[in-house]
């Protein structure tokens, strides 16, 4: 086995599409599969669709059922981008839902299904795509795809619900946050890695660890987004900056500023949080700043991508496990850029 | 086997609690089973998908599907019982995401989950009572259920979003309204029938007719909800009158409304449709009688009916059908009652 240091220099896995030119084949077989799809929906919902696949963006979790389905030879397998499919409608679905519940104009620079087709046309327009997903996971000999699908879709919602309905509240602790990113994130990640595994064969014992190795990727990666929410450029996220604190949602940087301001700016912080004044974003970065809360959260972060490496490490030799091993140091220099 | 008519006669056949009756133990059991699921949401959804299930309302769905599978000794089956959950938490989803679109503020006389939660949070408990009407399909020993209830799914949401984005439109067809019923209630209906017919072994022929007759029935039982819109009274449908006219959905009595008034007045209603003037119910509802348009919507839903029935002629003596065959006469009564 290459080690992933081998393969690629550290120090040039800087970009998630450095990694994933290495599914090229498939991500292309992905997009044959997912623009076929389109003749299935209704021609009313055939543009909106189409406009959600295309508006997709990075494919995070369609390359980790690749990765973790990485067969000899880099054969493009059916099932694998079947599956692919499956995942990634889950998550466009809910892309189309959060856009609505966020009132966000943009998405990777474009405007939203929700603002382009209307709130109510996108409310529909996602359960569409999410039926049209388990549809294509009904099409697998057994129900095992059907049941983890509907399974992490059942707890993306229940992370979502949560998450929406704690907005401005302050009353939220580190073990709220942990379980939302949990449910919202890390689960799809998660049953992609599981899916992805088990359908290339790789086994029980390995797709278990997989799926351990998903779910740290995913905290690791959500917090990422929370971090880069406060100090990332607006440019390369392709969103607006500070949405987090002006819509009331106390992500991790917000709880770690919060824990550290003394009691009269805490009360600030937590009245622009309930939406009671303005929220001051310049202020609250200076503050993360002074406090050193990038370096905790980052810290984090760390920590969350140890334990996805130690779920690989289970499996030296394996063919997924060189590639997966190429995310975590994707994530970290990602991270790393942010600073 | 025992003629409805025989059982029961036609003029007391007045009531869906009265055949309704028929299946207790089987609604009840399916009370128990919906009730038990609430333990596999999450503590914050929990109380939003209970209050769901209260409202549900009458559950013809899971009615259909127990006359459909109806067996010998009138056996409680639990895999009718989970097939009949999976329909009714499929139709409760699209009822919680239709409030938010209509921006309805009652459903059987109490507040809609998106008045009473908020639109967002609403949005979210569709998609997880959605999830995990799938999740229970797909616990069936194959994909069939799976594979049916999420194809038909994508058809409701597709009949839903053809809906709402000709809302407001008179540019709309015969045909137009003809495919949206058959997408938004029909298919539901139909799958529930087929499913029991096939969950019941009652054999590929006769759930195929049970299928037609579900399909049938459905686009009867549309009309017959369009028409009620107009023609029925508030107190005993539990919904304001006249909101299709208020919010620009053209149905059949006003198409066929539309098309008997003479040019000027025509120009007016579509005014109206359009939003641009205020609706004028007490007029229409006037007009409607004076042109029978009662009459000409009556004899559409008769000729659906008898389709209905038709399907079931074809399977004499079979237990399913002395049940099913209960429920036209029933919505033969129900549309009487509106004149």
């Amino acid at each position: 086995m290459q080690t992933p240091a081998a393969t690629l220099p550290a120090a040039s896995v800087r970009d998630f599409a450095v990694v994933f030119a290495r599914v090229q084949p498939h991500m292309q077989a992905l997009d044959v599969f997912l623009h076929a799809q389109l003749a299935a929906f209704e021609p009313e919902i055939r543009e909106m669709a189409d406009y959600c696949i295309d508006t997709s963006g990075k494919r995070i979790r369609p390359a980790l059922v690749f990765f973790s389905g990485w067969q000899a030879g880099a054969t493009v397998s059916p099932a694998l981008v079947q599956v692919a499919a499956v995942v990634e409608l889950v998550h466009l679905a809910t892309l189309v839902h959060d856009d609505i519940m966020d009132e966000a104009a943009l998405r990777r620079s474009r405007p939203t299904a929700a603002k382009k087709y209307g709130p109510e046309a996108a409310v529909l327009l996602g359960d569409a795509l999410f039926a049209h997903a388990l549809h294509l996971a009904a099409r697998f000999p057994t129900t095992e795809v059907c049941a983890a699908v509907s399974d992490s879709t059942r707890k993306v919602c229940a992370g979502e619900i949560v998450q929406t309905l704690r907005r401005r509240s302050t009353a939220i602790t580190r073990a709220d946050y942990d379980r939302v990113i949990d449910l919202k994130t890390a689960e799809l990640f998660r049953v992609s890695c599981s899916l992805g595994a088990r359908l290339g064969g790789h086994g029980d014992a390995f797709a278990d660890d997989a799926a351990r190795f998903g779910r740290s990727l995913g905290i690791a990666y959500q917090i990422y987004d929370d971090l880069a929410d406060f100090f990332g450029r607006e440019t390369r996220i392709g969103k607006t900056l500070g949405t987090d604190l002006a819509s009331g949602k106390l992500t991790l940087p917000l709880l770690y500023l919060r824990d550290r301001l003394p009691a009269t700016e805490r009360a600030e912080l937590e009245a622009e949080l309930e939406g009671r004044v303005p929220a001051r974003l310049a202020q609250r970065l200076a503050e993360m700043k002074a406090f050193s809360v990038f370096d905790a959260v980052h810290a984090e972060i760390e920590q969350e991508l140890v334990c996805a490496e130690a779920a690989l490490a289970r499996h030296p030799g394996l063919p997924p496990c060189e590639h997966l091993a190429a995310l975590p140091l994707v994530l970290r220099a990602q991270v790393g850029a942010l600073r």
